[in-house]
């Protein structure tokens, strides 16, 4: 997805939260400030948001000296959702359809995007666990994600967010964990999971993480390690995360990659045709133009 | 007051919206915004956000080709405020205080600034006069300003917005008229008065007008005539409208400057010490230095 007008507010007012994460230093903020402002001056709208995330957060850490300013938010969400994991397995257990509502489940931890939200306090768990269990998907593409898990001999699984990786993670136990492997960002950026948040939550050990190479929130794949690109390319069938991991993965040129993700800026909702709030699950271009279909889900292209 | 950094995405986010109201040329937008970018990475914090404004205006202007994009929208709310004029005036007649009902519906007008909402389908008229009209100051001066009026030889009274301004004719018609010479921007800026708006609403025929010569959003006295900036200082008791003025005119180093308005940004209520949407009475800094007092209603300074 390319970076729209809309966007540039967007980008300062993320700048601004996350300079204040990064530092209580009013002149670094400043600093920060004016160093963006100049960058997105010059900014290419034909990369994706992503690119411009990762720039800004590469500011925010070298300008603050601070290298991983989400570390005591990642911690804390981590810790919020283990203590929810018995009472999200049972749901799954008692559900008619334990897939979808794992799926579910999956999608409601992407609430904890603190590249959108400004703050911890701005994420209600348990209303958005109950909203999304309840809500229609405005694009609904699970029977043939399901279809695709059954035939896939290797599943890629693209992290987003430390504290959604526990929602992840109950969803893996769902799949046949053998086949997949699960990526995470080598660097911290924003509250996005690393390797420590992967361990934290259980995931290494029952299923085998991979860090991407990158320090972008999103899948920017030339910025990726060869063997993150390679293992991309060869998996029958990816699952990724949010809205970075669409954003920077909807145009790729391969089949099968799916977006699990709850839409969270109006952007991004007018590009998926959808409302904010909505939830969704669909794939990529590409899929659909090589089964020779026009896009079903997505309203507005 | 000067700038704040929250004030740098809104300068976007309201550059952006003005852009699209000035016009739908993609590719002029894109150029406006990267200029606003540039300008505000270079931006002076000392400064008032009115300055900016002025600034970013002043692009749109130029590289739209435009040279009043709110002309509409000023038409718009003129009309539809004349209609409710008959319905403003008795709400003033039978009131038991009918100066404080004035002032009250006066801020309540001060809700159509498109500086601050984004589209005229952002303002509901109705609703904020109601609410205006029963909900209590968050700083009420208005004794002192009653007082301030009764011994007051001339008055000056700085207009804001178009529409706002049949507001301020009810306040007016129940005001010395004769000591007041009313204000009004001399180009388009923004929804801002201009001549044209107050010889459409009628107040050229109840008032002395004069344009103060600027194309700022407020009341930038340097940017003045040098007519007006002799009024403002020969007057007894200015009576400043809405947001603008205020960030211009609160440290001005005169006394008797009044402050009518309703706070609508994050940033101005932090200043006030007030809640978003609340109703504001008070008076300049320097008023109450000359005074000997430390400042009553602003809790924070």
């Amino acid at each position: 997805m390319k970076t729209f007008l809309d966007c540039v507010p967007c980008f300062l007012r993320q700048t601004l939260a996350a300079s204040r994460m990064a530092t209580d230093n009013l002149e670094t903020q400043e600093k920060i400030l004016r160093e963006v402002l100049t960058m997105a001056a010059g900014l290419s709208f034909s990369r994706t948001p992503v690119h411009m995330g990762r720039d800004i957060h590469r500011v925010i850490k070298k300008f603050s000296g601070n290298a991983d300013p989400y570390w005591a938010a990642k911690q804390h969400f981590n810790d919020e959702v283990l203590k929810l994991y018995p009472e999200l397995k049972q749901k799954v257990k008692a559900s008619d359809h334990p897939f979808a509502t794992a799926v579910r489940l999956a999608i409601a931890g992407n609430i904890i995007d603190l590249g959108i939200k400004m703050t911890k306090d701005d994420i209600n768990l348990q209303e958005t666990i109950a909203d999304t269990l309840a809500q229609p998907f405005a694009i609904n593409r699970l029977a043939e994600l399901e279809n695709a898990i059954k035939t896939a001999r290797s599943i890629m699984y693209l992290g987003d967010n430390a504290g959604e990786i526990v929602f992840d993670r109950i969803l893996i136990e769902e799949l046949p964990r053998d086949k997949i492997i699960f990526a995470v960002k080598s660097l911290p950026i924003i509250n996005d999971a690393t390797l420590e948040d992967a361990r934290e939550v259980g995931l290494t050990e029952i299923v085998k993480v991979i860090e991407n190479g990158s320090d972008a929130p999103g899948t920017i794949l030339e910025d990726c390690t060869e063997e993150f690109q390679k293992l991309f390319a060869q998996a029958d069938l990816v699952i990724a995360k949010g809205q970075g991991n669409y954003e920077t993965l909807n145009d790729v040129k391969r089949a099968n990659v799916f977006f699990l993700l709850k839409a969270k800026c109006p952007v991004l909702a007018r590009d998926l045709g959808c409302e904010i709030g909505s939830i969704i699950a669909t794939c990529n271009n590409a899929n659909d133009l090589k089964a020779g279909k026009t896009r079903v889900g997505n309203v507005k292209r």
